[in-house]
Formats: structure tokens, C-alpha cells, sequence
């Protein structure tokens, strides 16, 4: 059997959500192999979160970590705040590591443009973990819309509402909504933390270029100083009209992420909620079910989130090993990033603005 | 009992969808009587579809019609394309008649104002048939808004999606496509076919007013006249945001209509594919399915689409008879047009416009 | 235009439920006009019902009515008790009217033997309304098997379950549930009632008999003098076997009522809360969900039970004019109670019973 | 941290899928480390398949590894085909592991009962995967009965549904479908392989024991030597009424797992097809969706049989750790053979046994 991919981890300790994930990804099907580990900020609670998860090698800062690891380690998992991702990512592979970044890519236009023109001159990958684009249904949807089945595409909606930011809950200390409310740390808030995964996925699922924008952005929540809410109207590759609407102040919302796409002789929609399945309508309105097949578990056996994160990271290891494979990369990170920034601009403005 | 209100019918001939289900409304509770007709713009063809369809008194023009049945019929139901609406329910209710007119109120908003006008001065009433009021689960949502379960409305989303126009079927003889998409006859396309019905739910469930709009106004299909697909953005009262799309060309709809508000502590959501329930969600994310009571039929027999209609009618028909019920009339007809008029407005200026 | 079929009932006066939708069935397409009635077995009330009801010619007796009605009624329509079904609809075959009686045919299963010969000899039908014939996609249900599309049929699941009896009703007077449950007036209960349905549905989308069954048939709610819930094992044309539960004792149930067919090649599945649509599934697991087309409203308008009865009053119009059309006939309605009977046999026995 | 649970596993080599399942289970929380393994009954293919896995000690067989490992592993897990549980199971208690077997516990109702036994005897754990009571939302179920929120359970229904039998597939040299078709290595069919899961899911989440039983058990396909589907009549604690459907050979069906229980006040249902949700009705008929909390990954973020496998893997490392914690266990084991006994029992006998 091919050797798992050796990894080490910067943020994600105590309080973190997404570092569990990562871990639990990784862990999965057993292709990585997290051994090393810087997951806070802060060096002595950093070693001791590394050991209380059974980390081999702890370290204080990330920087000792990337020194000492060189030659050791394949690849850097990044899934701190926003505002540190673009040095850490770029001083990992200025070492030699390959790169797995969580969404978005940095908190700044300029960051992300810097960050992509390192990992394009770089022979290590640069992986954005645009989660979604590891459900298989997803991936399907994908290749129905390439293949042609639907017809040229006419207009495409993606929406992506939660609720846990409906209260200002930044102010009673939770760890995920302060980063995330804060616009030094964040950059965007609704628009950076979810916006990019939407927007993602409406190039992802379409094959099209997400050409202008013009967005409603609002923070909804009194004192809150970022964005919470945002509907934005699109305008993709050739004119084609779009709308989205990303929103963390949806009071009672889970996770609703969805999107459709109407093509001249039918449409796809996928919804995360159902995220085994995919509806392909036929321009008579019949419509097909389709169902995950055989996976790690068979038909009619549920997969979620964290397989699809594990899918990403199966992926990536393809990538890293020389197979082509589709895994969301430094284009990716940057689109999200030009996206976040054009949406911004047009709330401005008022007007459409250039993505 | 009560004598079933005696009616007259302006169009709804041959080839038309909506006059069927009009009769088909007042026939199903017995409190409507369809004595005499008008059907057909030509007087022959009248006369015989009148003859056809068994009513008592067909007459060759509505003219006819309103001369001689002053005393004959309470109530005159006009379902002939847009362009006389204004003119036949001018003329019906200056005569005394009360008016059913089929949505949306006029073609243009000059037509509408003075039609409002006339109707504000006038004894009798003025109804228009916003279908979507006549379903008891989105009068159920109006309440539940309305009672403060869902705290101070906080974003509001609206959507109606068909496909039927997803082709140029105006160009194939289909006779309801063909005057829905020439502007001398409908005024808007699908914002005035359909917009208006998204328009009024936003308002009724809501109880808010749309104070500004800004549209992407599109027609995809080429060499079509009017618009046919639109994605709103929406200032509601108190600079509330909302959104919405409109679309009849999106292949393979059937008729996606539903309204989801968001207030600060729950949500309400209703989809006409599942009439009779209503989905209320508390804050903590779980969510309470409403079912429709009894009603014509106990709870869980279904009931639909002709049955809302009645609903209007049978709400009419108090209304007629001086018990108050909220039926859509002249103002909310007018708004309507007002909304199309500003969306259409916002379209050519590319700004925010007040409704 | 035809003339509607001319129609007297008997039954259905106040506190009735069955009457109210069986005359809305009538008036919603015109296609019958109720002149006459005897709603009540009171003749002082029957008289007033009439009037309350604005039936124009209103009778003491059903007696009398048939008396009084011969050459200008087409059609008698009998919704009292189960009791009274069988000298009813005899006396009114006899007289040479066409009969629309309600389901379960007769109380008793020596009545439904007689009532069924009669009907035999007679140039007059007899239909049964079985409701859910009526709905389109059962209809479609049906055609889709007998197309051969799902292979030969290899298993067979029907379910009804509600819960309005769920607690002792009939105790508080509750005038629907104290009939049901009187074995004198209505023979059989939660079987008598719901069985019925879920028989004729098994035997009209399979196009199957049931030969053999196996019930466990309880009373659950204490005090109680009939059935009030079975599950019961099937054994239909060449040994297939199936499997029915009804219950009306299924605390909370609306009125769930459900059939699936699988074949060697797929299956069909049609659930009576989206009564609209239909869905098969492939061998390979993909499901095409099917929807109503344009009927009375276009396809994407919901329809609902009225209008399935209505459908059955449609096809039994044409029936009576000699066209060809398949409505549940008395050959039915004595399979129904000769089920019945089946059932309650096996469950005294313990053993397998021949229907 | 608390070390992993040190493992070893017998069964699971190539071709199999539950052995796969139950690694991906072991690695995703990091609680389990599977250090040794003897995956195939052939020692050769046995060595190269731990190898091909890249788990440290491959044995060629389970008695070296028994022999081996004694003091090195915490727990054996068992995964092969049903008739080899008995020997296994003993031997490794004997030799002082924890066993964490696969369902169902034995081929034969003689070795569960005298494995249990053992397992009675032993001061080691032997835990059955009922993968169902992994299910977050399935154990909400159960609370909620037990809390007597529904009231006093009235019925039951479960259902277990596949179609990957439903054509000879054994006779192709499908690996899975061989040995459970092959009465000597699986004992009973469907029964054995499902039935027991859907015997669990009743006694579990209802509270109640199934008393007795009389089962329609069928061999749909022709040649096959085993049941492949089975309607089953259940009488629980106090003559509660239940229904039961297992089959194999519904065509089409991915993997149908479902359990509705009726209670005097309300209902709960829980499907596969939607596991991270519970519907609880009232007996006014609103429904309440509930929804799984947060987890590994918040609410709104699927987990599917991977987590549900991993919970019951987390479970019994608490339980091994000598914390109290609810996992399936010999005497769920022994049930589910005398379940499956009895069914075939009733089959034979055309009448109601005791389990």
C-alpha cells in the first residue's frame, strides 16, 4: 500500500470547529497522516493541545514547526483565522510543502494575490478546501451540466443561509463568531466565511465565469462590523444571469446551501441537506432522482460532511502524487477572494461592478 | 340559505386557462352562480362558447352584457387579457356591478391608477384574484407573522419559477403565450404575469410594504418581447432586505411558487408543490410542519389550486355582503403595477427606484 | 353541450362529511346537477336540509324520492350508513335509476351477495367510490404495471393509517365515529371503513386479486365494539405475497394512505399526501418522480380529493352515456366486503382464509 | 489523552464491505487502533491483505493472532461470514479480549445461546453492531418514548427494504451474496441479515419486548436456498400489535431502514433515508422535525453509517473503560437469533410462537 501522506497542522486547537474536521478527514480512509502540529497561537497552549490529541510532534509557533519539518512532512493544513493564512501558506511552500488552506484564502485582496502568484510559481500544490466540491452529488452535478444533459446553461441560483450569527453571540465569547466578526482577523464576514463557498460552487457546478456583480450587503445585526447578509445579482461567462444569497443571520437556518441550474432542455439542483441526491428535471418536468452509488459504504448508506472533506483530501493526495485530479487550488482560493472583493464594491458603488 | 351571488363572466373562451378555473371556483362551494357570459372578444364565437358551456345568457360583447343585466347580476368576473382590463372594469363597476378581476390589475400603471381611482370612489367592490391568498396555509403564515411568533420580520425571500415559456411557444399558436408576450396586450411578461403574484405574497404574509426595488430584468428567450426572467432585489419597510425572482423560462418548472420569511427569533416557509402545510422554525433550528385542518375535506385530504380560488370567492362573497374579509381589491391591484412599473424603472436605470 | 346527469341523494344531511364532498365532486365540473335529496332518515329534518342546502326538490323519505323521481332523475347517490346501502341502492336499480353508492358496498357481506346479483341483472351500474381510483397518478400507478414497465409484480405494500379515532370520539357524540363504530350500522370498523380502500388500491394498481389473507386485527382503544386496527398478510395471484396495515387508531395520522409495487424491474409508489405525483424507480435505484399534467388546472397547480372524486363522477357520466370507462362497479364493492369478511375470518381462526 | 482501544480484527479482507465500514469506523475518531488483523480464511491471502492495508501484524490466522496478541490488544473485532462468530467470539472472550462481533451474533439459535453464555460469564464485553443504535436521531427516538412523550406505545411498525438481491446475483460470484445466500455459512436469508437490525430497532427504541411473531417468510427468487423477504405480525409486551416487512429483492431499493411507534399522544418516525432527523407528531397531527445538534460537525452538516458506526466504536470504549454507556450486547445478540428463529418457526408452523 501506498505510504499515507505525512502532514502537520497550523491552528485548530481548543475551541476551533474546522481543525476537527480536517482531522477526522484525514483520518478516514486512512491516505494522511497527521503528525505534527501547531494549534494555537499561543506556544505553551499549543504544545498542550497537540499532546491532549495524541499529536506526535507539537510545537510551539508554526514557524518552528515548518523549519524542523522540512523533508518530514508532505504537506501543511492551514486552518487558522483569515489573517494569517497568506504568510503561513506562502512561508509553507517557500519550504517545500505542499498546501491545504481552508476557505477563503486570505483576508485580503492583496494577499490573495500575492499568495497565487507564490503557488503558481511554486511546484507544490496550493488546496483551497471548498468543501462542497467533495460531495460526490456535487461532482456530479458538475459533469451533468459539462456533458451537456441540461442544455446551454440559462441561469443558475445558489443560496447559503444559516442562523448561528442571528444573535450577537460575538459578544458572549464565542470563539468562532469573534474571529469571524472581526473584520481584522475575517476580512468579509458572511460573504468571506460562506459567500466564497457559494460562489465557488456556482463555477464549480456551471463551468462558468462569475463575470459581474451587484450586491445588496447589509449587517443586519446592530453593532456588528461586518457584512451578515448579502443577496447578489450575477452576471456569468456570456451575460447569463444569476442570483445568490448568502446569509449567517437567518434566524433557525442550519446549514442551507443550494444551488440550481436551468439549462435550455432541463436543470439540475442539489441541496446540502440532501446531499446523497441529485434532481435532474427534464424539460417535461419529470424528474430524476439520482443517488450516490457505491462508496466507502454502499447505495442507500448516508455519507456527509466529513467524507466529503475526506474526499477532497483523497484528492489532493492524487494531486500531490502526479494523477490529475480536480481539487479546488490557488485559481480557486484567488476567485473566491476577487469575488468577496467585487461584492463589496458594488455595495459601494451601488452599481455592477467587475469581478 | 343564501342565494348564490348571480355573475357574469368577460372572457375565458376557448383556448383561455384561467376563466375555466374561475368557473370552476364558484361552481365547487355553491355560494356563486354563472349566469351570463361574455367569452369571446368576437361577438359569434361568444355567443357559441356561452351556448357550449351551458350558461344561461351569452351575450356578443361585454357591453351587451353590462347594459342589460344592471339589476341581473351582482357581480361581473373579468379574466380577458390585461389591456381591457381597465376599461371593462370601469365600465362594470360604474354601472353598479362589483368587479372579480383576474390578476395583474391593468397593463399599464396609468390604467391602474385611474382604475384605483374609480374604485376608491365607488360602493361596490373592486376584487382582484391574487390566487395565493386564497390558500389557508399562507393565511396561516400572514397570522403566525402577524402574531409575533417569528419576532420583528428580519429578510424575506420570494420565488416563482415556471418554464412553460422556456421556448418561444408565442410562435407556435399557443394563444396563452401569445398575448402574454406582446407588450400592447400584457404590459410586462413574466413580471407582469407572475411577478405580481410574488409581489403580493411578500406584502400579504409579510405585512410590509416594498418601498425600493432593483432589478435584473432579462429576456432570455430571443426575439421575445417582453421580459421573462428577473431576479429583485427588495427594500421592504424600515429598509427590510428581500429577494426575489421571477422567471417563466426556467425549463422544466412546473410552477415554483413560495415565500420564506425570516424574523428574530423563528422563520415561516410555504411552497405551493406542498399547498397545504406550512414549515415554522424556532430560533433553536427545530422546525414545526403546520397541516391545513378540515376544511371542504378533513385534514389530510388534500385540497388545491381550484379550492384557493374559491376561497377568494367565497371571501368575496361575505365581503359583498358587508362582513369584512381580507380580499385583494383595487389597492392591492394597484401595487402591483406600481411594482412592476418601478422593477421594469430600475432595470433601465440600473439604480435603486422607489415603488 | 350534454346535458349534466340529473342525481338524488340519499344521506349526507348534517354532521355528515362524505355528502358535503361527494355534491362539491358534482358541482365542480358541471358534468351533474343534484335536483333531489333525501338527506336525512328524519323526514322532518331531511326536509329542512334540502331547503338549508338549496336542493330544489327536497324529499321526507328516500322512498318517497324514488317514488316521486322515476324518468327525471339519471342517478341516485347513496351516503347513509353502511346498514342501509344495500336496500337502498336495490330499491333505486330496481326503479331503473343508476346508482352512485359510497364505499364499503354493504354492512354485511350476505348483502353485498344480493346487491351484487341485482347489479348484475341490471342494464343500470352501480359504481362504488372508491376515492382513490379517482386520483390521476393512481390511475397512472395502475398504467405504468399493467405496461409491463416494473416486470411482473413481485411483492405488494398498501397502507392506511389515521388516527381521528385514536380516542373513544364515539363516546362524545362525535356523529362520524359513532355510526363507524356500531357494528349494527356499519358491519366492519377501521376495516369496513379504510380496508375497503386499501383493498380496491391493491387489486386496481396491481391488477391482482387477493386471494388468500392473514389479519391480526385488534381493537385497541378500550370499550370499543369493532376493529379498529389490522395489519394483515396477503397472498394475491400466484402466491405474491404482500402486506396492508389500516389503523384509524394511529395517533396523529392525518390520512396516510399509501401503495408500493415492486416488480422484477422496478416499482411504483404513490403516497396520498403528494397526491400529485408518482414516483418509479429503476432496478438500478435511480427515481423518476412523475407528475399530474394539465387537467382541470395546469400541470404544478395542485389538485386534491375533491377533484379525484370528481374524476370518478366524470368517468361514471360517461359510463352512463355508454362509453367505456373504468370506474369501481359493484363487482368491487362486493370484492371490498368479501375482503372484509376474509379478514375478520382469519383473524378468529389464526389460519390463512380464502377470500 | 486516553490511548486508543488496541485492536484486532478477523475478517474483512477483499471483497468483503463490513469489514471496511468498521475501519473507517475505528480510524474517524481516533478512539480505536487497529494494530493486528487475520482478514482472510486463507493465510496467505491473509498476510497479503493486512499488508495491502498497511496494518502493522498480519496473521494468517485468527488463532495465531489470538494466540499472539494476548496482552497486546484490548478488543478483537469479528467480521466474517455468520457461521464462524461462535468459535471466534468464545475463543477470543476466553482468551480475555472484548469482542465487538457483527450482526447477527451466530449462524444458529444453539450457538447464540451458548455464546452468550460465555459472554454472560466473562467479565469481558461482547458488543454486537447494530449499526442503527449508532444513529444520533434513533437514540432521540428512543428517549423520547421512554420519556412517555407519545404516551403509552400502541404500535409499531418497522420496515427494512433492499434490492441488491433481488436478482440471482449468488450465481454470478457476487462474494457478498454468496455466503448469506448459502444457508450453511449465514443461517437464515434476509432474516438473518436484515431482519435483525429492523428486531433491534423495535426492542430499542419502543422499550418493548417482541413476544411473538408469525411471519410470511418467502424465497421470491427462484433457486436461491435462503428467505429473502418476510412480512411479520409482531405481538410485543402486553399484546402491543406491531407489523414488519424485511426483503431483499424489492427492486430498485437502496437501502429502506425506517421504525414509525404510535403512542396514545403521538408519534415518532425515524427513516434511514433522512437518519439526522426525527419526526415527533402530536396528536393534533403538527409535526416537529428535529434535527441532530452538533456533533463532530455542527448542526446543519450530514453525518451518515460511517458516524454511526463510530458511535457505537465510541460507546463501547467507554464501556470498556468502565463507564456506563447503552451498546448492544450478547443479550441483544441472542434476541435477534431468537427473533430470526421464531419468524421461521411461524413460517413452518402457519402460526403465532413465542419468541
Amino acid at each position: 500500500m501506498t505510504k499515507p501522506i505525512r502532514c502537520g497542522m497550523v491552528g485548530g486547537g481548543e475551541g476551533a470547529f474546522i481543525g476537527g474536521v480536517h482531522r477526522a478527514a484525514m483520518r478516514l480512509d486512512g491516505l494522511w497522516d497527521l503528525q505534527a502540529a501547531s494549534l494555537c497561537s499561543d506556544p505553551d497552549r499549543s504544545l498542550a493541545s497537540a499532546e491532549a490529541i495524541s499529536i506526535d510532534r507539537g510545537y510551539g509557533t508554526w514557524q518552528e514547526m515548518l523549519d524542523a519539518e522540512v523533508g518530514q512532512l508532505d504537506c501543511i493544513t492551514v486552518v487558522t483565522p483569515n489573517d494569517s493564512h497568506a504568510e503561513i501558506a506562502t512561508a509553507a511552500l517557500d519550504k517545500g510543502f505542499h498546501v491545504m488552506l481552508d476557505k477563503p484564502m486570505t483576508r485580503t485582496l492583496a494577499e490573495a494575490e500575492l499568495l497565487a502568484a507564490v503557488a503558481a510559481e511554486s511546484d507544490r500544490n496550493l488546496f483551497v478546501t471548498y468543501t462542497y466540491a467533495g460531495y460526490p452529488m456535487v461532482r456530479k452535478a458538475a459533469e451533468i451540466v459539462a456533458s451537456g444533459a441540461i442544455g446551454a446553461v440559462r441561469t443558475v441560483s445558489a443560496e447559503y443561509r444559516q442562523g448561528w450569527l442571528a444573535t450577537a453571540v460575538e459578544k458572549e465569547g464565542q470563539k468562532q463568531a469573534s474571529w469571524r466578526t472581526d473584520p481584522s482577523r475575517s476580512g468579509a464576514g458572511a460573504l468571506g466565511d460562506i459567500g466564497c463557498h457559494a460562489e465557488f460552487m456556482v463555477r464549480f457546478v456551471s463551468g462558468l465565469a462569475i463575470e459581474q456583480v451587484r450586491g445588496d450587503v447589509r449587517t443586519l445585526i446592530e453593532g456588528r462590523s461586518v457584512d451578515d447578509h448579502a443577496a447578489v445579482q450575477l452576471r456569468l461567462t456570456d451575460d447569463i444571469p444569476g442570483d445568490m444569497v448568502v446569509s449567517q443571520v437567518c434566524t433557525g437556518e442550519r446549514n442551507d446551501v443550494n444551488i440550481r441550474i436551468w439549462g435550455d432542455s432541463g436543470s439540475i439542483a442539489w441541496s446540502h441537506e440532501r446531499c446523497d441526491q441529485l434532481v435532474h428535471t427534464d424539460a417535461d418536468a419529470s424528474q430524476h432522482i439520482l443517488h450516490r452509488g457505491d462508496s466507502r459504504v454502499p447505495i442507500g448508506h448516508p455519507e456527509g460532511f466529513v467524507e466529503a472533506f475526506a474526499n477532497i483530501y483523497a484528492e489532493a493526495a492524487k494531486c500531490m502524487r502526479g494523477t490529475d485530479a480536480r481539487v479546488p487550488d490557488y485559481r480557486d482560493g484567488l476567485a473566491g477572494i476577487q469575488f468577496i472583493d467585487a461584492v463589496l464594491r458594488s455595495a459601494e458603488s451601488g452599481q455592477w461592478v467587475e469581478v
